[in-house]
């Protein structure tokens, strides 16, 4: 990701989006066309108004929509695949809190954020949303290191304010004034991809007042918002014990107008959102972002994805490392299928399997529609591209090109194999 | 794997290993030293006796036991990660036997098995438990290539003679004379680590005619059983149907001897054996081969493997592959991990999910068992052992050996980052 950029260019190769969750399109030797970081397209040969353009030929590699991660902590990649042992409240305390609480030190959160932005260069994802911690220096340069690391992505400063440990608990009104100081240092950078995001942990960790300071600030400077919902049982039955008045644990947020509607919010997890709360998320237009991955590693359950999408939900994934092992959203996707066969399995014959289309189709234009016009090579989408070479994939038989690419995700070809990153148009 | 043999020499390094499930040894700068291809133990210094052996230094590396895979297909390692639409029955009609019935022909073979072995040469496992096809000459052509690549194996030519496709349907008649020569042809290549093991592929594509065959060959040469069991609930009231006199699916087998006490077997899957078979899997000292990759990939459902493992079953690790996308028995530890996660959550709270510790014994010491003292680093252990270079993975902060053992299982490192492997003493 050098930032270049070119006012219009085509990447030739074969071309494989899912415009619609049930249509894998795949187009052989195709070009696909950027105009000013806007996809044109794609077409079997060149238009003759775009005869002149310059024409990058990937050969036989395969070219793909950008991955779109919904959820990820910046500060648990340091620690990710370890620590496995636990439930989330325990896992919270015993491993996430105490690493969190290093990125006080600058020089820590340099080092571990160069490492966690270097990474998600060389990652097949083109977009993220991001936590960081309750630090506003360090997630500052969080801002600053994602914005060299060539993706389009929120970054959001912590806020908790109770139920935490004392390294990572603020005053209401520090949390309140560090994060006004926050969006106003991150205004004054002038970033050209990246975004602040409000960012309340989930509801144990943030009082009523801090929730309602950060509804005011919200208000005030129309920024988004994420947390975290419905992950597990034991941490509903807290939210439950904290807000009793709230109706379910998403009503918390949208009491102080942090869940949807006129705020863009994207929640994690929801696997244990009840039908109320289901309604108020497809109501509020709340973004649903679904971390299988972490949901199986901290025993949280498995969220019933297919009842989501059928109901209309906006749903993407997440890696959410460090409760995921892999910023991987290759990973996500087979993940998110694999679990969707158990909970047929076992929790509701009536949900149907995701196919490799689907789960396809979340990580590009289900998270992607969280940035707009995001995930797909329709005309008009932003030209996020990423391109697999997998030739280094020995196999004895033909293979079709959405059986190359079923095999590229199921064997996470998304390290040492793309060849090219686009996001927006900017290599 | 070159072949290279020494009389005694010492690794050393960071050595981890599980000589019980609930205990995972770290031993930093340790000496695992190697005498005839059988392990003297574990020692923080050389103790006299070998202070003039010959020292293979690894530094900081993380120094294993090598992993086991009991259970996977040679012949469907071309297709791994695709074709994940589908359920059991289904997938081997539509994807494993057209590609299966490729294997009649020897060039086909020659090349598909060649890349097989080749990535079972380069992975961490050591020992694996493997299903060809019903082709005589391409299964000992599978049976060459893996002597070569170094594993110690066993490898079968599967016998179907009923409710397969014709192309890979032999008569009764056949199917047992083909086994023979295919006993006595592995006997004469006098192989010096590859065995044969005899593979009824499954009841529902074994008549009983023909397992009484089996029954009579086996005991005539004192070959080892490998096969299904109990993995799909179609497949068992398919078994239940096609042999109606037995009691459970497991005792089709064990009526016919193939089913432990002097017949070593293996079964996979077990996802869905009745009380009656596990208490019949324990009294006849059947292994058990854990896929839970591919009990996921095929809907098939979860093993209860902590119940199989405190009922004191025998339980070892399979990939599966390519029900399972991956011959990485690493991620087959995650998976086993993970998949017990689930099952607690909804299915049985009594039955604790596994812990690290866990998967990786049963990746060792309990698939090692099927081989003999095999997965340990104990005295008396044969020597298989695996290097893995972690350092590529750069980290902020300090982690212990047991945080870089489950970091580099979780992020699969079991690639790039194997530095040496020893089967038997053998590089």
């Amino acid at each position: 990701m050098g930032g270049l950029f070119m006012e219009q260019f085509a990447l030739k190769g074969n071309v494989l989006y899912t415009p619609r969750k049930d249509e894998l399109k795949t187009c052989p030797n195709a070009y696909v066309i950027c105009r000013e970081g806007i996809c044109e397209g794609v077409y079997e040969t060149l238009p003759e108004e775009f005869r002149e353009i310059h024409v990058m030929d990937f050969g036989d590699s395969l070219i793909i929509p950008g991955m779109v991660d919904l959820h990820i902590h910046a500060p648990q990649y340091a620690f990710r695949g370890t620590g496995m042992d636990c439930e989330l409240l325990d896992w919270l305390n015993t491993h996430t809190f105490p690493e969190e609480a290093k990125y006080a030190n600058l020089d820590y959160a340099s080092r571990a954020y160069g490492i966690f932005a270097d990474h998600m260069r060389k990652s097949a994802t083109t977009r993220a949303v991001i936590f960081g911690t309750i630090h506003r220096e360090a997630t500052l340069l969080l801002m600053d290191l994602m914005e060299g690391s060539g993706l389009v992505s929120y970054v959001g400063k912590v806020n908790m304010d109770r139920d935490s440990p004392d390294s990572l608990r603020e005053t209401t009104e520090a949390s309140a004034m560090e994060t006004l100081a926050f969006i106003r240092a991150s205004a004054e950078k002038n970033y050209q991809r990246t975004m602040p995001i409000l960012t309340p942990r989930f509801i144990p960790s943030c009082s009523d007042s801090l929730l309602e300071r950060l509804s005011e600030i919200r208000r005030a400077h129309d920024l988004p918002v994420q947390s975290h919902l419905s992950e597990n049982p034991e941490e509903v039955a807290l939210v439950k014990k904290l807000m009793p008045q709230a109706e379910f644990y998403g009503d918390g947020y949208d009491r102080f107008g942090l869940f949807g509607r006129e705020a863009k919010t994207v929640m994690a997890h929801c696997v244990y959102s009840t039908e109320a709360e289901v309604e108020r998320i497809l109501k509020n237009g709340v973004w649903v972002a679904h971390c299988p991955n972490s949901n199986m590693n901290l025993a949280s359950g498995i969220a019933p994805v297919r009842k989501y999408i059928d109901a209309g939900l906006r749903v993407g994934l997440g890696s959410d490392v460090a409760g995921g092992q892999s910023e991987s959203i290759f990973r996500a996707i087979t993940d998110a299928i694999q679990m969707s066969k158990i909970y047929w399995r076992y929790l509701d014959k009536t949900a149907r399997p995701l196919t490799f289309s689907e789960g396809f189709y979340l990580a590009t234009k289900g998270g992607g529609s969280f940035f707009g016009r995001v995930g797909s090579f329709e005309a008009g989408y932003e030209f996020d591209a990423v391109v697999l070479d997998d030739s280094s994939v020995v196999h004895p038989q033909e293979l079709t090109l959405a059986e190359r690419l079923e095999r590229a995700v199921y064997l996470g070809l998304d390290g040492e194999c793309i060849r090219a990153k686009f996001v927006r148009g900017v290599a």
